[in-house]
């Protein structure tokens, strides 16, 4: 097999076979075929696209790539959760102790991250003492006691994605439905859960701006779980503002602890009961999601939920008395209100941007070798349709130095859009895609 | 600048302006920009086109990228003439002695073949002693003193489409008018002459099989030449057949002695004619095309044509008694006719296959460090449209050992179609575009 055959087939619309994928992932992982190929074919998959099967095909030969995680030993149906990525998404910080607090075993990877704030790997070890560079035999064991265990990615899952991903991001091949879903769909195949929640996010702080976009990615997402059988299933919510109020390390985590008491702001505490009963459903806890959101609820009105948050913590490591007392954390030396300067409803927020201000305050890493500075943020005091008059709160900013502070505020100010209409109100929770 | 804005830029359907072009090639050539960012650019390319203003830009960007050679200081208009390639091309060794005797400065950069047979320098290297490797201002001086001299790629002329070029052959990007037609007039416009002659080859022997690609390469490749100020023109002619009857080195060397000699075949003396009329027009030598048929006729006649190759061959160190007497050149030790094995009109020759026999018998290059055997080839007896019954000798076969003359014995008999009726004659030349 040549790949320049494999480039020149893709490249006038036909579709690769199940072999020829199989010999070009596995060639190109070893360094055999070389990346200016690679870039070459996927451009052209760019232009033609993948069917349905060849997807499916890339999917399984990068998830099989490196090595494939086996729980078996775990006894129970083990839950997976994905999200594709937004500003002030602490999910997994409040969904995994509540559903674990519910019965559900979670072994979950993670990763730090890349753009506007850190991952959850990043949040979690703003717990003082924290580790996810765990053993294998830990993690298992954590699953097995506590029922909840998350570790970094330390093991070679799905190695062909992330060398391929690597080259995408430098040539302009990134934004292909088929490319973006194998990706994410390999390394949660490696991952080794018998079922999969997905959380694809849509708007201006989604990596999917549009909703049918978000849709279309999500259906080709299921359609690659459920082939691959693993019970797949995705939620499509709104990013067209940050998720909560909170957007930073530490004060993330502080929301996170807020809404496993019971306090969280409502779009963030919905979409963990939504992701929560979703979950407990597909790990044959409740029959269904109904039963699964009173359960959820339940394990937060009786503390279960955020007793589990400090057992994980403390199993790993981690510092469990700032659970119980968040206001432990260190505070940004500079935490300042930024006041409006227009009057009016707030009609649109450029999300990407709030990011951003959290970004330049050093919150978020701009190449991997950055570090963060985990204290550093803001606090939205308003949001979408909220109205404002001159002189009030719009955010607090935590900031490292005078500076950034008054970067992130100049570019806070110009993501917000006034209008003397109060804008319609959006579904916060879009759609619910099964199968 | 960053290649990766221009790769986005190109992909979704943008022009590149001048600036991103020369900035683009520039920093390509110095490897600054790596082979995966170039091949994606390509493939985007392939998909989106060029405008114009961008394939000369791209043009002269590649011109300029390596040593642009300086032919002022010889006096008079000096003339290039290229070919897009074909089977059983021969033309510059009998074309570029032609006009030289008429009086026009012939300085010529020739390179080696790659594929089916050798190219000029191979060919020329048939003379015992010639060499093309010879300085600049030997070069220049035989031009001077003699009005003709060839000589080989020693100078790092448009290296920026050498390395281009390169890239696009392993990664099925070649086949886009843009760049066919960019690279061959980069490496045109760096070689220093005043006015160019293309020779574009359409049939099943050439790059362009449809005569449609081959007037539309043309026609883009006479702008940028003008464009840049070269007066520059094409000719249009058949290659769905190997031209004349010879093909392989040294079979093709005597071939175009013999047309020097005026028993050339009929195609062949026919686009010598062709082309060495509009050459010596656009040189400043005739008033029109058939005045300059007139004078290539007279060269022939009269031995002065013959008479510029021997001196061409012994200027440059060759051994011109092979001139006047072709036969002395060594001969491959099978010589066999191939007969028919059916009766009928020959319709159609797969000319491509044709120059594949000369290459399995070792007479081309199937990579850059395949050695050439120059006593190989075969010569044919019959062409298109001619009534062959069973047992006439289709071809003479010259070749190295008995198991290669049956490998291109087969080959050859399965290159060739015949039918009950007489096919339509094609004209050879077929169109001839200026401006």
């Amino acid at each position: 097999m040549r790949m320049y055959d494999l480039i020149m087939k893709k490249r006038n619309g036909g579709s690769l076979s199940k072999e020829e994928i199989d010999w070009m992932i596995r060639s190109y992982t070893d360094g055999e075929i070389p990346d200016y190929q690679m870039s070459a074919m996927t451009m052209a998959i760019y232009f033609q696209g993948m069917t349905t099967r060849e997807t499916a095909d890339l999917t399984l030969a990068m998830a099989h790539s490196g090595d494939m995680l086996d729980l078996s030993d775990i006894p129970g149906i083990k839950v997976d959760k994905h999200s594709t990525g937004g500003v002030g998404d602490k999910t997994s910080l409040t969904l995994t102790p509540m559903v674990a607090a519910c019965g559900l075993k979670v072994a979950k990877m993670s990763g730090r991250g890349l753009g506007h704030t850190g991952g959850t790997i990043d949040k979690l070890e703003s717990f003082p003492g924290f580790s996810t560079g765990i053993s294998m035999d830990t993690f298992k064991e954590n699953v097995r006691t506590i029922g909840l265990s998350i570790m970094g990615q330390t093991l070679n899952l799905a190695p062909a994605d992330k060398k391929l991903y690597a080259l995408r991001d430098v040539t302009a091949t990134v934004d292909n439905m088929s490319l973006i879903a194998s990706s994410i769909m390999s390394k949660k195949l490696a991952a080794g859960a018998d079922a999969i929640v997905l959380d694809v996010k849509t708007g201006s702080g989604a990596f999917m701006k549009k909703e049918e976009d978000a849709v279309a990615l999500a259906k080709e997402m299921v359609s690659l779980g459920n082939h691959a059988g693993r019970k797949t299933l995705a939620v499509i919510s709104d990013m067209d503002q940050p998720l909560g109020f909170a957007v930073g390390n530490i004060l993330e985590v502080q929301e996170a602890i807020d809404t496993l008491n019971g306090k969280g702001p409502a779009d963030f505490t919905e979409l963990c009961l939504t992701l929560g009963s979703l979950m407990l459903v597909a790990g044959g806890i409740c029959a269904d999601a109904d039963q699964g959101r009173a359960l959820c609820k339940e394990a937060i009105s009786s503390g279960k939920a955020l007793q589990k948050l400090g057992q994980l913590v403390e199993a790993q490591g981690g510092d469990p008395s700032y659970v119980e007392d968040p206001s432990k954390f260190p505070k940004a030396p500079i935490i300042r209100e930024v006041l409006s300067e227009e009057e009016g409803y707030i009609t649109h927020i450029e999300c990407d941007e709030i990011g951003m201000c959290s970004l330049v305050m050093g919150g978020g890493r701009a190449t991997k070798e950055s570090t963060i500075d985990l204290r550093v943020g803001l606090i939205l005091q308003k949001k979408r349709g909220d109205f404002v008059k001159k002189g009030d709160c719009l955010a607090v900013l935590h900031a490292a130095d005078e500076e950034t502070f008054l970067q992130a505020k100049e570019r806070f100010l110009k993501a917000l859009t006034f209008g003397k209409e109060e804008p319609k109100a959006v579904p916060f929770i879009k759609q619910i895609i099964e199968a």
